[in-house]
Parts: C-alpha cells; structure tokens; sequence
C-alpha cells in the first residue's frame, strides 16, 4: 500500500492532509503542541462498519485494547463492539469504566499474578487461563470472595500458522494450555468456576487471508475435540484475530472477503451444528484501529552532512518504536511518511528523517522521496498509528515531555 | 563475561544475591513490590574510583545523564563527577536540581527546540550547537535574554569509528556539524555567543580499547586542525566516551588501562602543546552506571509447554526492552540472568524466562541453564541494568503498574 492510498484514506484540503474533517494545521493548533498522535473518529466507524458488514452477523466482535488503551479510544469502541479483551488488571478498569457489562470483558496473557486474579474474579470478568496454576488462583479467588468465576481456557493450538508477524500458537509457548493437556486438566477439574469455552489463538499481524481462514477452520476443529470434556456446554468460543494492516509499500491490505466467507461457511455449518449457545468472537486490535490513527511531528532543523538531507524533527523512536525498527522487526523498513502540510509538492528529493533523540537509532524514514521545499515549522505525519504506537514506546527515554493524543 | 562473574561483583549473603550490602530478598522486602530496579552505591563509588585511580588526572568526567536519569542517581554522581551531559531540557532541570554549576552541564543532542534552547540559555549551560540553525536559535536566545550563550560545537568527524555498538560519528550523520564545514561556520561568525571548544563523539558502546584509543587521538588531531579558527583560546576539549560494557557471555570487559595510557600520552603530549586552558573531558553514560545495577522480577508462573520449560514473571519487556532484544539489536542475546534466590542451587536445567506482556517478544532469557527447584515466588535477576533500562523501555505497554527504583 502506497502513501498515496494512505493520503486518500484520511482525505486532503488545500495542501494538507485532512483529519478528523479538520485540516492539519488547525488540529495541530487546536492540540497546541506537537508532537501528538490524533485518532479520526470517522476511520474507526468506518473499520466496525466494513467488519460488521462483510462478518457474519452471528460473529461478535471483541477489541484488544493493548493497540490502543487512550480512554477516549476504548470508549468510543464500548458502545460499537460486543466484547473487550483487556491484557492487566490496569487495562481491566478502563475497560469497566466504559460501562460494558464485566462478562463482556475477557482477560489473557500470561504470568497474571494472583492479586490481579483476585481483582478480575471480583470485577466477573471472564478469565482466560493460560496454565493450571492460573486456574487454582480463580478457584481460591472465587471462594475467597463467594463468586463464582467466570473462565475460559487458552489453548495453545497443536497447528502453527505461518506468516504471522508473531507467532503464538504452535510448538512451545508461553501462551495457554497445550492443547493435549486440556482433556486432563478438565478431567481433573472438580467445580469452584464456570468454565464457558476456549481461546486459541495462533499469531498477530498477517496480511494473507487464506492462512487465517485455513487457522480458523483448524481452530473449530481443534474446539470441537476438546468440548466434548468441558462440563457444561460450549459458551465462548474465541478465534481470535490476528488480521494484519500494511505498513509498508510492498505489504498489500488483507483480503477481508475471504476471511469473512470462510467465517461464513463455519458459522452456518460446523459451528452452527455443534455449538448452538455460542457465538463466536473473532478478537482484533490492530486492525480496528492500527490504520485509524496518525502521529504528528513537527520539522526542527534541516540540515545536510556529506550529501545527504536530514529533517529533524521533535518527535521520535521514544513515541515510534515500531517505527524505528525496533519493535519485533528483524529488518527495518520505511513506514508510510508525508509532509502532511505540503500536499502539492512534489515529492522530488531523497531525505532522512530523524527524531530528536540522540541515538542513531532513532530514524523515522531512511531515503525517501518529500517534497524539496520541506522545511523547519513543517508537520511530518507518520501513517499506521493508532495501534502500538504510544503505549508501545519508551516514552520516558531522554526526558522529553510525553505526546498529547487526540480522538477527533 | 559469564554470569558468575556478574555474581561475584555483588557478592552473595548465604544462598543469596547481595545488593547494597543486603540480601536479595530483604531487599525486595523494603521495597515491597516486584519487579524493581536497583542500584548499588557501592559499585557507582567503585566505578568512579576506578575512572580517577586509572586515567590521567587532568581528565574531567562527565555523566551522560541520559544512561540513567533516577534523581536520586543523578545527584549521587554529581557530587563525584565533574560535570553531566543532558540529552533535553526535562534532563536539565533535574542536573540543576542537585545543585551542579551551569557551567559544568552540557546539552548535545539533534532537534533542540527553540523552547528548549531558550531554557538553556536562560540556564547558563553549555549547549552543543549540531547545525547553523541551532547557532543561530542560540544567539537569538542570548540577546533576547541578555545573555551571552555558552557553547560548544559539535562535530561529526571525517572518521568513523569501528566495532560501536553504535556508531554516530564519520559519513552523514543527524549529530553534529561536518568537520569540514566547521572552518567556514566559524568564519561567518560575527560574535553573541561563548564558543568554549568542540565536542566530537564517534560511537557508544565500544569494548575495544585500541579502537577507542586511535578515535580519541584521531579527534585530538581533528580539535587541533579546527581550533586554529576558533575566536577565542579552546577551553572545552569533549573527546566522547563510548567506553562499553559486556552484556553477553562472548563480550570481553574494556581494558581500560589500555585507553588510559593512550589518554595520558595525549594529555602530557599534544593536548598540553596544544590547548593549556583545557581539560579534556571524557563522557560516560553505560560505562559510568550500566554495571552497578539490577532489574529483580518474581516468578509467577512455571509452565511446561512440549518439553520446554519456562519461569514466567511479573515483569517483562515493557522495563528490558534490551534484554528482550529489541533495542537496536540486530541479533537476539541473552543477558546475564541468575535466579537470585537460589544460588546455592546447580544450574542445571535448560528453561526459558518469558514475561507477564502477551507478546513473543517478551522473551527475557531464551534457553539458559537454571536451577532446576526453581520455582513461583522465586526473584530472577537480570544484571548489567543500572543503563538504558527502565527510561529506554515501553513502561505504558498493556497497562501494568510502573516499577521501583531504588538507590541503595
């Protein structure tokens, strides 16, 4: 996907890029700092509604709020999804503090320590254990407080999926129960929790339809030989998600109608037959939100060392890890980057941007082709911001003060 | 440097690791909350020592603050150095809080804001110019304050610097001023501010002695050819640091005696001909801090998936960003890791210590020997973290509380 399709996706006025209906400009004054990352609440509608519509209507729909926990964020999405998955008990609370109802809220990811256990049995969210262990701590929890937990079990699938940019499923994980050992671990299981269903979920950040089909199509597979020990019927039933977004020019979009048929084909067939009382929940983060979103950086100095052109800007790897490079990427490359108050140039020189870190690592766009009149006061908008962009840097590094986020 | 020596650095009470003088779980005690950072006094004062006992007397030392920015560490270190680098103005006011004088803090870094290079002259500090912008800015600053601005250039030198961990010096470079085009700047300079002398700063994290000692003559060489243009006698000699310290098993200690005698035959030598008002500084971040410091995480969980073992613990990646691999590293090693509790026991079991973030990349030790009692409750200790580790992690990632920091 090209910087030009990104440029379309948000919209121009005059020579700028347009967010949230707003020209560049007038929300960088309205923010009245930069750097800043914006959300456009019109994109984010736009996601649920695409979703919505290609999806099966019996899919529900949960949001992984790890992409993006700004509150404004999670509250506009409350109200548009069906579930929210939250990875700590901080994320828990905001969660709850949209008002959705706690047995719409899952909680995964391994290594929950007791005490954030207790606060999830409390709060009636479902569980999602990720070993036995997990699973005695709700039991205590759950007597501890007169409740009866709500749980569900993460299976490490038997299968692997490739092309994930993370793989979490396959071999041996962190990640859930393998799933050989769940008949055992049911088997054994003697009351003192209200175990709904299952999660497998097998890698994030894939861009190719038919693997996701072809993991979702093992995982009702996977689901429906390990049912048949679950003590009450199947309730939960998480695919999860792992739809990727392109982040670079050579990454082409997810082919949704894919994914979704094949959904389709599960949901009125296999799933349909075996598992009546439940809908199942298709988990994304990143793709609801990731293309939504924009990080805004305004050009310091200009300068030129043995021929090469830097804009240095005020931001930096301490907001744009991923960015950078330097989030799980064995190869960096270019994110999509315009001079996004300068629309009409031409985009007709090579030039490097750097952020104002004093590391080498802290390059934003490595010899791309901006506009030749770039220039100091500039705003430079970096695409595919709105997952994974703030909480998934090191804010704190250097002392800069932190960025201002916007849902606009 | 293999983990026993890391180990014996500290020293051990009973079966325990020792920091501070206590044991690892009185400690965590005090603290009362894992996971956390410490540092040893001790080891700082050890550090510092060592610095003053091996290289020439006339080097002054500085703290490049941005290693470690903990306050209370700050103002340990400003008492026992000669002067601290600052990488922005947030770092600035806390070197000025321990009661530094101006002139003794230095500001180096790309991308200064206006804003920022207004409280710097406001300050009395020495501001690193890194382009003719930033010159201008200051100058402007300083009659706008009726002040006159103390400066120093910094010049991207015509060499480059093998083996760094990163090399920011030689070729096109965002830091600095092209030593070739120091002669004209200079030349078109028609006075407002200070110009104290040259900062030239070729990489970091070097553990080549003899690599470093030809960078440092080759810049004392560089200083004198560009001092002859200088307006005024050359009081600021900043020759870098770079100095590296071992992270993995294969990386050998610097052999500091072998810079020092290097620095000693340049300070009796050509820096004493050449620049009598001087003092050269040599400035340390990692070196300085980076040893005398641990990260203490509690294991949560133990979990066997398909014949791999792992300690899953309550801390992770959003505080060891480079353990975890992915800070500007290009292939993944592991950091010296001891389960601190048990030393007593034989490391005798291969495992895995994954943390609490629901990601693969939250991999804190891939395949290590360990104890094989090792268990829940248990603290794991991650050494050589006393630099770039709390500030230089995504601390907001999923929402977990932040973690301690002690000086003890």
């Amino acid at each position: 996907m090209n910087v030009q399709e990104h440029i379309e996706m948000f919209g121009t006025i005059d020579s700028e890029l347009r967010i949230g209906g707003q020209p560049l400009s007038r929300l960088a004054a309205r923010v009245g700092s930069t750097p800043f990352f914006a959300y456009d609440r019109g994109l984010l509608d736009a996601r649920v509604d695409l979703l919505r519509r290609l999806l099966p209507a019996r899919i529900e729909l949960s949001y992984a709020m790890k992409a993006n926990p700004m509150p404004a964020v999670v509250q506009h999405l409350a109200s548009r999804v069906d579930r929210i998955d939250v990875a700590s008990a901080g994320e828990m609370q905001h969660a709850l503090d949209t008002g959705i109802r706690p047995d719409r809220v899952s909680f995964a990811g391994p290594g929950k320590t007791p005490a954030e256990i207790r606060q999830a049995v409390a709060a009636g969210i479902i569980v999602e254990i990720e070993s036995p262990t997990e699973l005695g701590r709700v039991i205590a929890a759950g007597e501890e407080l007169s409740v009866e937990p709500r749980i569900a079990i993460r299976v490490n699938p038997d299968f692997a999926v490739k092309g994930s940019g993370m793989r979490m499923g396959g071999g041996p994980q962190q990640f859930g129960i393998d799933a050989e050992q769940v008949p055992d671990l049911l088997a054994s299981f003697a009351g003192g929790a209200d175990i709904l269903g299952f999660h497998v979920f097998a890698g994030s950040q894939n861009l190719n339809a038919e693997i996701i089909a072809e993991a979702q199509n093992q995982t009702v597979d996977l689901v429906a030989q390990l049912a048949d020990a679950l003590p009450a019927p199947l309730r939960y039933l998480n695919l999860g998600g792992g739809f990727g977004i392109p982040y670079t020019e050579r990454d082409a979009p997810l082919d949704l109608e894919t994914v979704a048929a094949n959904l389709e084909r599960l949901v009125s067939g296999p799933i349909a037959e075996r598992f009546p009382d439940a809908r199942p929940v298709i988990e994304l983060g990143r793709f609801l939100v990731g293309e939504c979103g924009v990080y805004v950086t305004r050009v310091v100095d200009r300068k030129v060392s043995r021929g090469r052109t830097f804009l240095v800007v005020d931001g930096g790897m301490h907001h744009q890890l991923a960015a950078s490079g330097n989030f799980g990427q064995a190869i960096r490359r270019n994110y999509p980057v315009v001079v996004g108050s300068r629309l009409s140039s031409p985009a007709g020189e090579e030039m490097s941007i750097v952020g104002c870190l004093c590391t080498p690592l802290d390059l934003l766009a490595d010899g791309i082709a901006l506009p030749a009149d770039a220039a100091i006061d500039d705003l430079v908008v970096i695409f595919q911001q709105g997952a994974y962009g703030l909480t998934a840097s090191p804010t704190a590094f250097l002392g800069h003060p932190a960025p201002a986020e916007v849902l606009i």
